[in-house]
């Protein structure tokens, strides 16, 4: 007796009576008691360890990742699988080159593995807005907002990118600094970071202070790379008080370069991150940043993939808000 | 015409046709003229990009990881998917939590999935010595140490930790430090913590030094279990003056915590930390840590992966050897 037999014997398919076994709020109560009344009717034992259960699911998610070496991601991606887990999918983590195809790999796993759905972690949207139609399955972008994508199959949850870039900028004037820098992902390979930088150039604008070539620097979202593009930055703006960098890998990767200048980060120059990964409370100085709620969008970015499979919902793009956490690599000057 | 008629033609497996043709170096000069030959007597022009030749290949490979954010684990699997990649298999990740059953999970995703072998990286290898062996397809053991494990399926690639472990601690001694505490993995959920540990206990006793509870506390590989063992070690050991911490991570947590003393690292404390992760480098002080040789590690894990499912080659456990790296986390006080 399996649980093949219990959806046979049920009318529902597998995953709902997995789910139904497994106390999920999304089954409906009536389903769930019929469910149960097979259960009872052919004393069925599910194990207590769901596992068992899920051992003859072979139905899976796919989540593809952008990048492997992100800390941000990594605790989304703990979240996703714990949350397919409960629901008895399996979870198939892909990472994915900057140079990749998105798209393309996309269809190949789709022939290959033939998930039932698919999140895109990170994704570059902006060279993919049409062929992403192309996929066959729900898909939901994770962290990248998708709204102007036309696809009946498309959901997006993510962060309000250009206000949090904002808030970021607004807060470094807020607390007196008149000459801020800023070191952003490149346009090319990181839709955010346009949406961020525009949100700078708000701030700017609005406290009057002038946004051109000299206050910025581009850079890859990699230590390596923020520590160059820091150096180039407070080179060729040597007045910079304050830095907003676009995730904590680069304010990480700045206030190395600051403390190999030997000068000190606050007092001499301050940063303020993006994310709020937990790399950022154990730095030190504890480093000053825009948190994403990460559970929240993983949370909802497998609820909103499951109802679409499920046929349940329409595709939606959710904006959440970000928080600024407030560190010690930000010094109040005024 | 397919990869899958060139190798129905050439009398090959499609996946000795596919790195013959991706010029993996593996395959001997005698099979690969066969094969080029039936290519150009049929004209078939593998694409310049070499996914395309792989959308017909469906052969993967499982890597099993033990927990998401580990700083040290994520280049290994980069560098593992790039390298699974060129050989025209697809990479499939799995993150594992502390409390699955690691065995049980890799046989269920030996029947969905059908992969031609398995990477356990960062596996506790003790509690399923025996039932490893059950698993039906060729496996190779990550970092993690498998010699004593009876199976002609399994090799290992690792450092040797018993001798990394006594490295970190000599050099704490040889810098001139007398009272040194330890924060160690559980042995519950880490043999390579053991193995470390053990290296530990022989540093002490060549340098003449009390090994007993009071020097070490155990915790997971995790920021916050640090900062908090950190903050028991030297609450009941007041008089330490160095800290071996059995991963960067733990380090930095440690180093967190002895800053919310008011204290400082190295002249308050000293830290060692293990891994020789990018983040160590651009913590502030500088990490001094032992370093893995994590493109190694993956390379030979793969190759040897590789090796037994081609029937190529014996099982075996390659031990490695880690290098000190200094930092600025270690006062020399001699």
């Amino acid at each position: 007796m399996t649980i093949k037999d219990i959806a046979r014997l049920s009318g529902y398919g597998v995953s709902t009576v997995s789910r139904a076994l497994n106390g999920h709020p999304d089954v409906n109560e009536e389903t769930r008691e019929k469910i149960k009344s097979i259960v009872r009717q052919y004393k069925f034992v599910p194990n207590s360890n769901a596992r068992q259960l899920k051992q003859s699911i072979s139905k899976s998610i796919l989540v593809m990742v952008k990048g492997t070496f992100n800390l941000f991601f990594a605790p989304i991606i703990e979240y996703m699988q714990s949350q397919t887990d409960k629901v008895g999918y399996s979870c198939i983590v892909h990472y994915l080159n900057e140079d990749d195809d998105e798209v393309k790999l996309a269809e190949r796993f789709c022939r290959e593995q033939k998930p039932v759905g698919i999140v895109f972690l990170g994704i570059n949207i902006e060279p993919f807005k049409k062929s992403i139609r192309l996929i066959n399955v729900p898909c939901v972008l994770s962290t990248t907002y998708g709204g102007e994508i036309e696809g009946d199959k498309i959901s997006s949850v993510s962060i309000d990118d250009v206000s949090c870039g904002k808030m970021a900028v607004d807060y470094l004037f807020d607390c007196g600094h008149k000459k801020i820098g800023v070191l952003s992902g490149s346009f090319n390979i990181s839709y955010t970071s346009a949406l961020r930088f525009k949100g700078c150039q708000r701030s700017f604008e609005e406290h009057g202070a002038k946004f051109d070539e000299s206050v910025y620097e581009t850079c890859a979202f990699s230590f390596s790379s923020a520590y160059e593009a820091a150096n180039a930055l407070l080179k060729k703006n040597p007045d910079i008080t304050a830095i907003f960098a676009m995730s904590d890998t680069m304010a990480i990767g700045a206030a190395r370069a600051i403390a190999d200048m030997g000068k000190n980060v606050p007092d001499d120059i301050s940063i303020i991150g993006f994310d709020g990964t937990e790399m950022a409370q154990y730095y030190n100085p504890k480093i000053t940043t825009i948190r994403q709620p990460a559970t929240k969008i993983a949370e909802l970015s497998i609820k909103q993939l499951l109802d679409m499979v499920d046929g349940r919902g329409e595709p939606k793009h959710t904006l959440l808000t970000g928080e600024l956490i407030e560190g010690e690599s930000v010094k109040k000057i005024n």
